[in-house]
């Protein structure tokens, strides 16, 4: 179990309640390490004063979240994707943080295989954008309940696939314990994902017993049925030094007192992750 | 797309509201082939009267849902799973029903692996049992959404592995288009499933887009993003000429007029099958 909180990363929509400045100055007043940026959180109040809150504190930020969405039926639907991406890694680079996360997207009017195919065509036109921002963007593979509109990539295996595909040091991978750990094949593609240096950021949390919500039901560490530091140990074996990022989509958690809420955050990280 | 109803075949949870009667009345008065029935609809009545019913209809017994559930951390648990599933199998026959469908089952206290490891067992403790009443048994891998609880045979390549390390033509294997749509290695896993003659069943409805509920919400035929055509051209070259089993959980569908969703079934039928 970890030790401190160096490596422990929370992203703002865990506690979405709090605007950006009380999630900067509480995680940091309770030892945390680093940060990820929901963008709502960032444009609800500007490019320019997130950068002035993050500048102003102690806290390493990780990754901006999320770009992606690429597939769609209408090539004009795509282009404006593309359009918003860069201007995702744009704000990214302004407030500082070194990953763009993609959730890919997925088109239900269309195949799987083809929204595949514009996700690889969309990150391919993103990289020279993204090199000269100094910004890397990560492929998140999701759980296959979110295959009919919000990524067609659903396994590490066709993660890992993708990225080999585009083979540039401008992609990765995010590995998220909700998406993945019913995979069979989970420890051998995170094997694969490190050797070939494609694992970019480990998000944690749990997936509770029974799950009430398939989008805002997430349960912290320990709560649920995944068991993260085993999976902890695979990402680590793979030669991943990076945070460990808390991401819960909780409307249990959202509607009770965060201040409290993330004390049970850093109790849970200590103890089960 | 199917010309005629003659290997159509509805499970009787479909229009759960329908006794069973009811249901085999309409059923084949509306030229259905065949009928999987639910355990509650003939445990309901008992199981000599549903006998009576299924005996005096023209409908063909396709299959009788659900045994298995194996996996929990308590070996006397284990063990009255199986004589759940020994009474399952008797009652199968006693119906006329040749296959008895298999939700595996999860243990979120244990790991998937272990979970695994008790399926198997369960199944192989049930062959002997099986094959003396002239029932076979059929491994449903279901969606990864279904992990924590219902089952850790979450992937086709999964239950494949697992009818192949059975090996015993009692045990064989139930595709779900619901449960298995969004797999990249599908096609290829449908292939090595006829192969090994191990492909027992075929279920079809379709995922909503967007899905309201984890467990209520399926949709008919062309109603959501599953390309079910292309998925029965797969099983039909592997070599499936068995029925083409509608089995849909909803709470939308079962709170309409049944008679309505009875035509709506078969209308989907026609044109998304």
């Amino acid at each position: 179990m970890p030790e401190d909180l160096s490596r422990l990363c929370i992203h703002t929509i865990t506690t979405k309640p709090w605007p950006l400045e009380v999630a900067v100055d509480k995680y940091a007043a309770a030892g945390v390490g680093g940060i990820s940026i929901w963008d709502d959180a960032a444009t609800d109040i500007g490019i320019p004063r997130t950068r002035q809150i993050l500048d102003g504190s102690p806290l390493q930020v990780v990754s901006y979240v999320r770009g992606g969405f690429f597939p769609n039926h209408n090539r004009e639907a795509r282009q404006h994707s593309l359009d918003n991406n860069r201007r995702l890694i744009d704000d990214a680079a302004e407030i500082g943080a070194p990953l763009l996360v993609l959730v890919c997207g997925a088109e239900p009017r269309q195949s799987l295989e083809e929204s595949r195919r514009q996700i690889q065509a969309g990150i391919e036109a993103l990289i020279d954008h993204s090199a000269g921002c100094g910004v890397k963007l990560a492929i998140e593979p999701l759980h296959p309940m979110y295959a009919d509109t919000r990524s067609a990539i659903n396994t590490l295996g066709q993660a890992n696939q993708m990225a080999e595909a585009i083979d540039h040091v401008q992609v990765g991978i995010a590995v998220d314990v909700y998406h993945l750990w019913w995979d069979d094949r989970l420890e051998h593609e995170i094997q694969r994902c490190g050797a070939n240096d494609n694992l970019y950021a480990f998000h944690i949390c749990d997936w509770k017993v029974p799950t009430q919500d398939m989008l805002l039901d997430r349960g912290l560490m320990g709560e649920g049925c995944i068991d993260v530091p085993l999976i902890r140990s695979w990402v680590e074996a793979g030669g991943f030094r990076g945070f460990h990022e808390v991401e819960i989509f909780s409307n249990t958690y959202w509607s009770m007192d965060q201040d409290e809420f993330l004390k049970r955050i850093i109790t849970a990280y200590r103890n089960f992750s």
